[in-house]
């Protein structure tokens, strides 16, 4: 297996994006990243994209041959894979991305991920999010994405201590982020009053406990490790992928308050790439709501259990603090069109492995990792990088 | 890179399967395919799935998760990853197992694919099909997929010497030997009047010239072909595996009665697995219109464009013809369960190959290829495999 790197990278803006179409997003994202990596589109070998539903959301399939198409690759006729697992599915697309350049098939490959939630009506985007669960036995009976979290908080806030005041934390420093992140949905500080006093969603989650509904996309090219140094001075290497499975239902785990999935892909991840905790300067956790920021933090093993929430009112996961958590804003902040949130998160740690991320930089950021989810778990993608 | 080989099948019945569920579908077929290779599902190391429409035609997505959930290994927490390239989302699923394998990076990987096309209205699995082709600029005025691939009908008749008759025949021939595969949908030989005689869908094509709206899953098992002795007596060994893209509309075509893509795909095939197109034994190739079998035949180098109708009308694509062509009865006869017709396509390959293919068996064929098409060519893969 050979060594891969992140060689270029891309993203639009994250937001309601009324003036562009599914299309526009991927485009406006590959042409960053080519453009990143000084890189012209007949060099790309293969693609493979991340998508959760377009089949719902824009009533569109077969998305790896239409991006190759609308990238004004399909003159070349290279492989284009879509890749899905829920709100995991840009991970899985960047892993599988990985596979193929360290195999030795491809040299050249895009990852891109893309999500358009806001064409249809609201309520039918909480119906198509709830295919990330089990249709027939969660969906079908009512549960949404913010029920099945809000379970998970109330589990766990009844067996750890958390205060609402901690979750809500959370919220404030994502957002706080994400006041310094260009491409962030919502570029505005906010104070655990309002997280407290915004509307209840599902209790105990309120409206700025939850990530919004977003449009937008990334794009990444990774490349053989040996040949980086041709497109780029500051190449980032990809220091171990790894995924995890785990039940599709809530009820059929373990554990609620544990994702058993991303304790077993952080594990593997750690192990490939031969860190220890300590090693890790910066993480991108997969905070669909605030209290799944909580458990991650604690499943990728950073703390024991029940002690994230003390962590992050401690200050300890702010930019300026020993873990900072989500310097992107993470999902909360910048929003979270599905697909596209994995390559986002790769996006994110580059940049700091770059030291380009501007009023978000973490000084002498080298070693950074990614943690992506689908579902409440049943999907889980951690990566880990480093600056060479 | 690792040789690769198919070490287990298993598919179910396809056809309007009532009595089935989505899940049950894949379970049914992941089974057998265990069972096929004596393997306890607890050695396998990671899954890949092919599933075009789950979103629409189930309302579920996270068909990866659910699928390693359902066929028990869940608790194993491995790698399962779904693929969509619309009616190739079988193909590509098969390989990205292959590349799994080939990289090292897994051992023993399952590549499935499940479609279950009967729980909605008849028009709504029209209207989800077109999906596959461009919304915007197909699906939206008005195209159908019987209407597209009429218009490619209508574009090589009028080029290319093909009679109505000879295009019949291609439907006859594949019901011939759909009458004697048991998991046929349907099994019933017919003759050219029936085909003449059925309803027009979109002129020139007629019912009978059409793949149906099918229930159906399979699963292949793949491993490094060094090992394959430890779980079977007749290894299959996967001699290339290539993908090729094209644009996703028609109109956006060099030409349209050339897939692009199947020429592509089909020359990397070759020379990856160092054969000539004599070497070939058997092929099955994508026939969900009975036009695509003509153009394909073609594209992928068997005979000169417009000479696959008369190599149809004089037999040689007939089970005891020089080149049998989809053995298996092919989408028309067998159904065409979108993301399951992929791997279908390899379970039939590898019965052939084993000389398990009882009244459909082609005597002492030692290599197979398979080819499977997303949309109207704007995905294609081809497989070789090979007897050793």
């Amino acid at each position: 297996m050979r060594d891969v790197a992140v060689i270029g990278i891309g993203c639009t803006t994250f937001g309601e994006k009324w003036e562009s179409s599914f299309r526009d997003l991927f485009v406006e994202a590959g042409a960053l990243a080519l453009e990143d990596a000084q890189l012209a589109g007949e060099k790309i070998d293969a693609m493979y994209v991340g998508n959760m539903s377009a089949g719902r959301f824009v009533e569109q399939e077969h998305i790896g041959a239409l991006i190759a198409d609308y990238a004004g690759l399909a003159t070349h006729h290279i492989p284009s894979t879509r890749v899905e697992a829920a709100c995991a599915s840009g991970g899985l697309a960047f892993r599988q991305a990985v596979i193929a350049v360290a195999s030795g098939m491809e040299d050249i490959v895009v990852a891109a991920g893309v999500e358009k939630m806001t064409d249809v009506e609201p309520g039918a985007s909480t119906d198509t999010l709830t295919g990330a669960a089990d249709r027939e036995w969660e969906g079908f009976v009512g549960a949404t994405f913010p029920g099945l979290y809000a379970m998970i908080a109330n589990d766990y806030m009844h067996r750890y201590p958390l205060t609402r005041e901690q979750l809500a934390q959370v919220a404030v420093k994502n957002h706080f982020n994400g006041a310094r992140n260009p491409i962030a949905q919502f570029q505005q500080e906010i104070s655990v009053d309002t997280v407290l006093k915004s509307t209840l969603v599902a209790d105990p989650l309120r409206l700025f406990d939850c990530s919004p509904i977003t449009d937008g996309a990334a794009a990444v090219i990774v490349a053989p490790f040996e040949r980086a140094r041709e497109f780029t001075d500051t190449p980032i290497k990809v220091l171990a992928s790894a995924q995890a499975s785990d039940t599709i239902t809530l009820h059929d785990r373990r554990d609620i308050s544990t994702l058993d999935a991303t304790v077993i892909a952080g594990k593997r991840a750690l192990k490939i790439a031969r860190c220890i905790h300590k090693d890790i300067d910066l993480v991108e956790v997969h905070d669909c709501f605030s209290i799944a920021e909580i458990c991650a933090i604690e499943d990728l093993g950073f703390c024991k259990k029940g002690e994230a929430g003390k962590l992050t009112s401690d200050g300890i996961t702010a930019l300026n603090g020993d873990l900072p958590v989500n310097t992107s804003g993470g999902l909360k902040a910048c929003g979270h069109p599905v697909g596209a949130t994995g390559i986002k998160q790769v996006y994110e740690i580059v940049q700091q492995l770059r030291g380009e991320a501007d009023r978000r930089q973490i000084d002498g950021a080298e070693i950074g990792m990614t943690h992506n989810v689908g579902g409440t778990g049943a999907t889980v993608a951690v990566h880990i990088f480093g600056r060479i």
